[in-house]
């Protein structure tokens, strides 16, 4: 693992003839939030319908007009990455069951750090579990809850869940978002002529020419019914938000807007600051594309370095090589990444990265970009040093797998082969002007977890997303 | 449909390090018993892992020898007829769960009548259901059973169901075999030098070169623990047998032996009795291949009229064309049956079929036999008239598609074309000496429902197996 | 190999709007005559299309529904069996080219004894091959020759070509059907309503609906126009007729007409008389299915012993063991064949068997049937004892491999098992008054090659087909 | 079709134990070169190999270690773009035969004016073709060549065939590349310890972790033998050198190094010139990632106006909607880019883009970017007008599909809905210092063709790569 890897990006939409082929597009511009499997469930009124399976969007559904089979007006989808070992056909979303209300079926993104203890107590009652998703955990809460109606069953479900999670449910009915208390995870809403839609981001929204819309509030719950009536509350105590800060790093594409804010402002903002704290004295500044291209570019404008393009993406990889996993490390990041020779040769060269996690990238890196004539490679960091795993739906390593955690920074440069190593502090990174006023989650950096761990084993028995 | 269909085969094997490929062959001799999907589970001892899908044993796991993943010394399988619409993924079994305590996996072939009753009642109470099968509530069942070990919760369980069923379970420490106290579908058991197996069928057996072993008797649990110890009991109140005798008439393979009978010679004396009953001036005999070779045989020796090969089966088709049901019928019966114009010209001609159903088949049938020149046609049906829908595992239409169910046998013989009909009558099967002396459920027959309709709605539903 | 495997069978169709859908019904009844490749190239009267590839015709087309991008009114297809090794898609035919009249595709049943000098030869000058079929040289020749039609540059490319043929050409304007002056490989034609369709056997036409026509005459060329207009010529020289007898033994299906003699009829003879050559003092006669069905109905019937159904065959094998060989090895026979206790135990069993190759198979199957509890196997063989390979068109190992060129009778009988072994007599075989009286090739048994062996090396070199 | 297409990527290596494997790796790096076909030949030093499909390199091989098959220690590899319509499996590469000297395979890059004529001629004289590619026709010349051995049969062969290749042979014993007379298309070579590698650019020997080496010279030949001996000759007669300037402007990779020059250097003084002719009053700089990225960088810094990410490309796409050609229609270029908001919101924005084609795909983008808000459109096209179609190797449409064929700058401009639209003039590009001192053709853009046009039909009757 060389970036800290969310597990999920989930859509839904209410009110449109072609729900299906909706969310398609929709799970589409939401790829690289998951790549491992995809799934969508329709509702035509009266029964839901599923499709799902391991792969790409592409590669589960075929192309949008293959849909036909998923005939219905409202629809959510959910593509996954997973931790080794745990990419199940099982384990795909939605997920979808029957229970004493019909047909419901739900796709999350978050990891509750109850699950397993909500999981052993429910199995010591009687219940069985078919997968190891926290969807599940959620699903059961629902169908055992005293309440009357399926809005209320689903407040009551998620009052009891504890952890980061944004969820949408679909039964023949209803569309339901939810996003949690702390408002870990991002979840965005957008309604216009009787369409509603949901999305991690809105790059899905921009792909269907809808309108940005609004992010949910932390806890906030929204109802939408099939005669296009939208319902919103608030049913969970209040508590302090905590969203998480790696969205605006690297998990979200540049292009969205989340919490309320475009990515690629904060993105720029992180490489401003982190040529103010961490300046160098270099010839060109360049990115490891694409995920840091925008901090870059910030951290060239405010030092006056010149932005160069030194390393080529083959963007072939990745999927492609999701198999052969073995082959892949057989070619490191050769295969990935090529330097542009005539850029880098003899030059003093300031390379950004968004984020540092193992350290064994940034080496791969180093080696390949001094192979091409570097003089001197000067690492800048747009984020602090991840020295804490996250507990809260984020695929991390252990502790004795996060460079930042055993090594200090002149370490850990000369580990990866790196004649100055700077991160951005994580004062810095809180003190920028344009971040939104809501309370973040930097426990990766500060060990400060919002959320008390109530169970240890949640990270270990269950797959979050 | 142009026969009943039987909805599952099973197979389970233990003691035996490769207990996948084991059962792999072991479903591949139980096709003819289901052939829209195949599933293995296995166990190592620690964990289950499974693998299943849509298709032919062949199809699912590909060749014996792909099947190095599932590793382990114990197994059951599954393959499955299914009604129309219901043929989907999450239907496959074996069908494996978490609960309290641990992995369980079941196989089951038969159809409980009090299912929907059973699931309405735990969806009540706040449980979810992933498939639409027995198999799900009987593990729901087994979940909550407040019993302290898996055997006894088994058998708690199984106490609660109504019906029929061969059923397998699988732990990483047990192999547990059990089937109903009606005794209604087969479930033959084998042991020799430490592995125990059992299946649907004695054909399972035969391929894998183990003796053939017994039949369990109706109410019988066996249980087999990893060190190859074998435990019997009979948990259930004693009712009375009801073995389906279409279990003779059709769904096993002549070669097979069950309710410790076999199944060929059974089906040899029906063709004698229908030759005794329903003797035809004519001067040939032909059977439907391959399904009533047998009958057709006897008929042809106590009758005296020679047997002839009159028409030839292409066995190409059933599995290439599973999916393209609308080709199929538009060339009709033509496609799988080819008439041999040299033996049925100019002839009187005895069809014996091993029983009508709607009779599309058998008038379109007659209507090649004609147009290959036959003078007469005698149709004589190796089985009485099926009056009466099956609610015990098989896949039946309703009263109005029963052909014998609303018309005579002589409005019956007009409808599909041929110059005479005639069935064995139901106290001349019966009668026959050979057949076990055990009792049977003839209620497709008779109307007598040997298991009181406790739920009317099983049947719509639920899937049986 | 269990028995000599014919190369191919072709089909094809002109004057008929789904042309394509035609030919997949005409190659789906001919699967038994190759199942390893199968193709269709249309026409639409201005340009060929093609589709081909490895594996059933169902594999390799899907359904009937999915040949839309096929549409013409002229079509011919092939399905093909191929010696180890060379089954590569490249060889899949129709085999289809370009050359100065425009495009011009072929499917070719047979093998041509002097293709590899031919091919040499064409090398030699300058020719290039992308194949190593003999369709392929018949093309270059056809693209060489002077004549200035397509008519008469086919009938000028195959006098130069000398062994067995039966081959279709289609280009935009013609289908043509040629029959080699030897006739050995059968080709059967028939028209109506101004369609024609040219086949391998006459069940082609049955799946149709076609009636069974005639047999193209040994030397026939017949060419069909686009307006249906049929012109039939000979433009070879007369030589003697060399039918291969075994298509009637073996290759055709006994519900085809080929050789305008039903094939059932003369099977039926062979084992009337093989009970007069070899009679057996036994309880019961049984076949090996479902090849000897028909030939071991007349041994019964001649010989007064019982006719029984001792050997159930799996069905499902064939197609889905193609691949993984060596698993099918391991399992042997065993997985193909399953003996009927009840029948065979304590029984003197005749066993008849169309036809005895290297003997393996002989010897698995009455290990079989004697572990099933028979007390006398007499093996009975519908054919002489095979002592020569063929060099027609058929898959035969070398001396060495057959058992009747190194064996005595009784040797074999030792080898495989049996208590007695008995084969019909050349003479006896040649005798049967219902055999066409055309010439027979019967060089397998006698050594008696109809055709001088031009060239050694072509069946090494080259695939026949 | 939005950009010219390149058609072909070529790769060969020799004296390599997993040369199948090598050439898989190369053809990964060339595969933005053509994404519709993949295939690769090997040679064990007795016989030739190959697989070839529709499709990317990684689907058409799967793994590198699925290459298992393919042993041998010299190898070549083809990728492939074709015009709608001939992507026939047929037309894969590289194509191998046989002829007089055994097997010989071929992969092209480039297009011969003269094939239609050569073909046409062949016929006439009796040849067939099964493709409609130069490599076909080639290799009938080179196995016609009267020569004695394969290098001079080979240069005989390339003596008659007139326009651009570059073009590998494997034979058992040789390696041979050729590089045209003219030099259009880039062909280049390295050598280290015994192994020789042939590639379309650099980037391939980068990957391998092999020295760039160096460029063959325009008709240069070089034969590899087995040994690893090389020979380098120059067959054909001198004539002026045509190298596709376009290759600098898009076909190649920035960091490859072509025609003995640094792409990525090239193309940024193409921004620079463009900055310094087409000035624009401008808040921004953005670039149509990614293959504009270098020449926008350029005119950033030449302008001063400062460089920012605008446009955010999904890279999922190219791949995942090759086949739903439709569904990606609909969706238009809004699912390949999406516009930064924030970046482009109420700013002037210089658009630099590489080439413009049809204009529809600029017309396109100037709607999504002023959608986002953008106050003024200036592009700027890093390249002249294209004015002319290309006939050596390139896809290009017809003249009344080339907008600057037929519209001023400003009519162009008003259709694609820019502000102001300006292009680097032809004298500015040829005058940049760095281009290599060698003779470019810039036919598209001056209509002065460097090769007499032979053969008016061939692009239209041929496939060209």
């Amino acid at each position: 693992m060389c970036k800290f890897r969310d597990h999920c990006g989930i859509f839904g939409i209410s009110g449109c003839p072609d729900a299906a082929v909706k969310t398609y597009m929709g799970l589409y511009a939401l790829q690289h939030r998951g790549q491992e499997s995809a799934g969508i469930v329709v509702s035509d009124g009266e029964n839901l319908n599923e499709k799902k399976g391991l792969g790409l969007v592409s590669q589960v559904f075929g192309s949008p007009d293959q849909l036909v089979e998923l005939e219905g007006d409202a629809a959510i989808g959910h593509v996954r990455y997973s931790t080794t070992g745990s990419t199940t056909f099982a384990n795909c979303q939605p997920f979808m069951i029957n229970y004493k209300r019909g047909q419901i079926a739900g796709s999350h993104n978050g990891n509750l750090i109850n699950a397993a203890g909500l999981r052993s107590e429910m199995e010591s009652e009687g219940s069985i579990f078919r997968t190891t998703t926290d969807t599940e955990v959620i699903l059961h809460l629902l169908a055992k809850s005293p309440k009357h109606t399926t809005p209320e069953s689903v407040a009551d479900a998620l009052s009891k869940v504890e952890g980061a999670f944004s969820i949408l449910f679909l039964t023949p009915e209803y569309l339901i978002a939810a996003r949690g208390p702390r408002g870990v995870r991002p979840l965005v809403m957008t309604e216009v002529d009787g369409r509603v839609a949901f999305a991690s981001e809105t790059c899905a929204f921009d792909l269907l020419d809808l309108p940005r819309g609004r992010s949910l509030e932390p806890g906030e719950v929204v109802i939408v019914d099939r005669k296009g009536s939208i319902e919103s509350f608030f049913p969970f105590p209040k508590v302090k938000s905590a969203a998480c800060i790696f969205e605006f790093i690297y998990f979200s594409r540049p292009d969205s807007r989340i919490f309320d804010t475009n990515v690629d402002k904060i993105r720029r903002r992180m490489g401003h600051r982190l040529a103010i704290e961490q300046p160098a004295d270099a010839d060109i500044v360049i990115s490891v594309p694409d995920s840091s291209n925008t901090a870059a570019l910030g951290f060239s404008r405010e030092s006056g370095i010149p932005f160069e393009l030194g390393l080529i993406r083959n963007h072939y990889i990745g999927r492609t090589f999701i198999q052969p996993r073995q082959a892949i490390r057989d070619f490191g990041s050769r295969i990935k990444y090529n330097p542009v020779r005539g850029v880098l040769y003899n030059k003093r060269v300031v390379v950004v990265d968004d984020s540092i996690v193992r350290g064994t990238t940034s080496k791969a890196l180093n080696s390949i970009i001094r192979q091409a004539g570097a003089k001197e490679i000067h690492l800048r960091v747009a984020s602090p040093p991840i020295k804490h795993p996250c507990y809260y739906g984020i695929d991390t390593p252990t502790y004795d797998q996060l460079v930042a955690s055993y090594s200090s920074v002149e370490e850990t440069a000369r580990y990866i082969g790196a004649d100055s190593l700077g991160y951005l502090s994580l004062e810095g990174m809180l003190a920028i002007d344009e971040l939104p006023k809501i309370g973040f989650c930097d426990a990766c950096f500060s060990g400060n977890y919002p959320i008390p761990r109530v169970d240890e084993a949640s990270k270990e028995k269950m797959n979050s997303c």
